[in-house]
């Protein structure tokens, strides 16, 4: 057959006609998605489920065994393909209220001041411990200090969260490292306890928990460690400016046991092409046991349960296998994530997506992308049928801790990436209740994640 | 001369050196403008004062008058090159509590639920009203059903604000009119008194005030208006459902009064180069009388009295003078926002740009703005020096209701746009407190406003 000029212009006219085509059955299904989403959601309800009626769930408690019931059962009444529980051994540890402390000194009096055990911290002798106090701003000051100025003391790290980062967790990056290896280090010059500062933007009265490490040190060395809200923190770097001698009181019952049996809940809808070619998307199941666990990560779990409901309700059947993946663990240990990812490699099943929602349930922005430029690429294309949803950001960075155990060369990790502003005024803070998630913002960040996921099966991977 | 290759290339040099070496300039600028809003802001604080220890502040109230003085002391201690209190007559009422409803009927319980009257309002009488009552979701609705049906009757207007429009100020157009000229147009069926739903998307047991409009119509022929919460609407719907016979009774002690005389409260840094040039950036100092007008609109006076001191600790002086205007009556009656231009036209004040905060003090997502093609043009153009921030929306439309009296052919309106979900949770309501702002995106909403006054200054309109 001879080329024409006329089957040029019948080629680039069906090219042109099909793209249109194609876009406009994708911004046909994003609107289903965020219509069903915001008009007939169930994800705050699911929420209130698992924030009200289950609670607190750190890994180990009676809480996260709950949740995985509640979890599972949920899963179930969606009537997708399958549902189980992975197993996963976790650690445990408790707190053992009550946990106080003060500050105190000669020209003193007792000023209480709220703090909480870091996760994985022993306990305090049970009269507690008083020493002197070292205020420093980094690790790195102990070795100027030296062990002749830390011995016998209570290393206090005051470093506090940068507000003129405008995204909080990058503040939050720069300062994590006192809570999470403060103890381990301080102890190394004879420190007998250390106080580090909330990871909080806030000047308040809640103590942030969070996990921390004491890596290698043997036991006869490990030293006890607690978070101090701001307003303790301020108070007491204040006070010991008026007077050196000042001395911190604090005790704390905090028990670590054995490792314990738990889960992963895992809902999966088989694809109708791909069947063998895995999309996740999750969050995580278990959370610090102040609050009641809301945006972290409650949120997540709810929004990665929508939108496999998303996808049904609108009729979408992926042409990949979806799953939906509640991961255990991700607060002190991350098993669950790694146990998924060891799975998932020696059944030799193919993930070639996964989204995770672990950054709080605020109005969406956008995403963050771990993976090649061609994949990236193909996402920048997308962005318009984002637009009407007020979804601007696509930058490539990290995606979420549970996911990060399968990457792999050929495929594309995301997170989720809400608004920020507002995530550590909660974060691992006895105020991380349902109350503190707007439902709106919820529900527009699980149909947000929900198209991302239904691109990425459409169009596949590059 | 002649031109040779040479030295077109180094003009191109030249041109691209300045105008980078102008992007540095900018950039340096905003991030500084970010860094003092964020690092040592002074809006919140005043957001503080403003709320707690001024309160609700309805025009023509001693709240009103007190914020006047409040305002005037804040901007003077700013040390502007002037502040002035600018006069204007504004419309008085009062709620006169207590107000109360009930559902009631021959066969139920009376169950109470939350109502308040709308601004404007007349009173019912000293005994209240009690009626039956029709259901309607539109005032179209009114002429189908007719005198016959609607006269003696209270009519309940319950169209909802949608949830699946993604911008909430569009649901809440698209609601609005039922508060507004419902009771107009209920009275002219003979209704002897109308009950609106709530402009709230979430369902809860607050009441939202709000102003309505008589019209022209006649005094004797007025009837009362109340606002009931969106939980009380769905509650008098359902038992209108089971028995259409259902009354309904509530009482108001509202009260209008004659016009009394206010102030538009306004400071100003003179120009360098155009002192007869003026740019202005605004927000209401009025608010309704339930809560403390914190979101509506105590955020955005407080984001734009940071404007200008921002200038003025980064060193920066206006080339245009730059003026704060804090509008009086914003809410029922708009008269600060009238005089203000009228006052403008008179001494032939040549506006060029004018920027309203009163979208609430959430996380700032951009601009929409009511300019011609050319400015806009120019702000698009401005659009990567913003990224860092993640302000992405710039969008032409409306401004703000107190600048867009100032509206002339050659000029740039512009408001800001911050995330709109949760605004009309607290929007003209009782939990309207200072509790619900946010620090951090009060901040960088009036670093963000001052970045656009800078540029509009350094560039000028065109």
């Amino acid at each position: 057959m001879k080329i024409t000029l006329a089957h040029c212009f019948l080629a680039t006219f069906l090219l042109v006609f099909m793209t249109s085509q194609a876009q406009e059955e994708d911004a046909t299904q994003l609107r289903k998605l965020y219509d069903v989403s915001l008009l007939d959601g169930k994800s705050y309800n699911w929420l209130r489920e698992l924030t009200k009626d289950v609670g607190p769930r750190l890994s180990g408690s009676e809480g996260a065994a709950e949740a995985v019931i509640w979890a599972e059962k949920a899963l179930t009444e969606l009537d997708l393909d399958s549902v189980w529980l992975q197993p996963v051994m976790v650690p445990k540890c408790t707190r053992g209220l009550p946990e106080n402390a003060y500050i105190t000194g000669d020209t003193l009096n007792q000023q209480e001041v709220p703090i909480c055990a870091l996760g994985g911290s022993i306990a305090t002798s049970e009269d507690g411990i008083t020493a002197e106090v070292l205020e420093v701003q980094d690790i790195a000051d102990l070795s100027e200090y030296g062990e002749a100025r830390i011995k016998g003391k209570i290393v206090f790290y005051n470093r506090p969260m940068q507000p003129d980062l405008i995204e909080t967790f990058r503040a939050y990056g720069n300062c994590v490292d006192q809570r999470h290896a403060g103890a381990m280090e301080a102890a190394k010059y004879g420190a007998v306890g250390v106080i580090v500062r909330s990871m909080n933007l806030r000047q308040d009265d809640l103590p942030h928990a969070g996990s921390m490490s004491y890596g290698d040190l043997p036991d006869a060395e490990r030293i006890p460690a607690a978070a101090i809200s701001t307003n303790g923190a301020n108070l007491l770097s204040k006070t010991l400016k008026n007077d050196p001698k000042t001395r911190f009181f604090y005790k704390m019952n905090c028990k670590n046991y054995d490792d314990v049996q738990s889960y992963n809940v895992i809902g999966q809808i088989t694809g109708t092409e791909n069947p063998e070619e895995f999309m996740v998307v999750g969050g995580h199941l278990d959370s610090w046991d102040l609050g009641e666990g809301a945006q972290d990560d409650g949120a997540g779990v709810v929004q990665s349960m929508e939108v496999l409901r998303l996808m049904k309700a609108t009729n979408y059947k992926p042409k990949h296998s979806l799953r939906v993946v509640l991961f255990m663990n991700e607060e002190n240990g991350l098993r669950g994530g790694k146990k998924y990812a060891e799975v998932a490699q020696e059944k030799e099943q193919k993930h070639i997506f996964a989204l995770e929602s672990d950054a709080g349930g605020f109005t969406p922005r956008g995403f963050s992308f771990d993976t090649n430029e061609a994949n990236f690429n193909q996402v920048l294309q997308w962005k318009p049928l984002f637009e009407p949803y007020l979804i601007h950001y696509f930058d490539q960075g990290g995606s979420g801790a549970d996911i990060s155990p399968l990457k792999e060369e050929n495929m594309v990790l995301a997170g989720l990436r809400p608004d920020s502003q507002r995530y550590f005024d909660y974060h691992h803070a006895a105020n991380d209740t349902f109350e503190v998630v707007n439902r709106r913002e919820l529900e527009l960040g699980a149909a947000t994640m929900a198209s991302l996921v239904y691109l990425f099966d459409k169009y596949g991977i590059q």
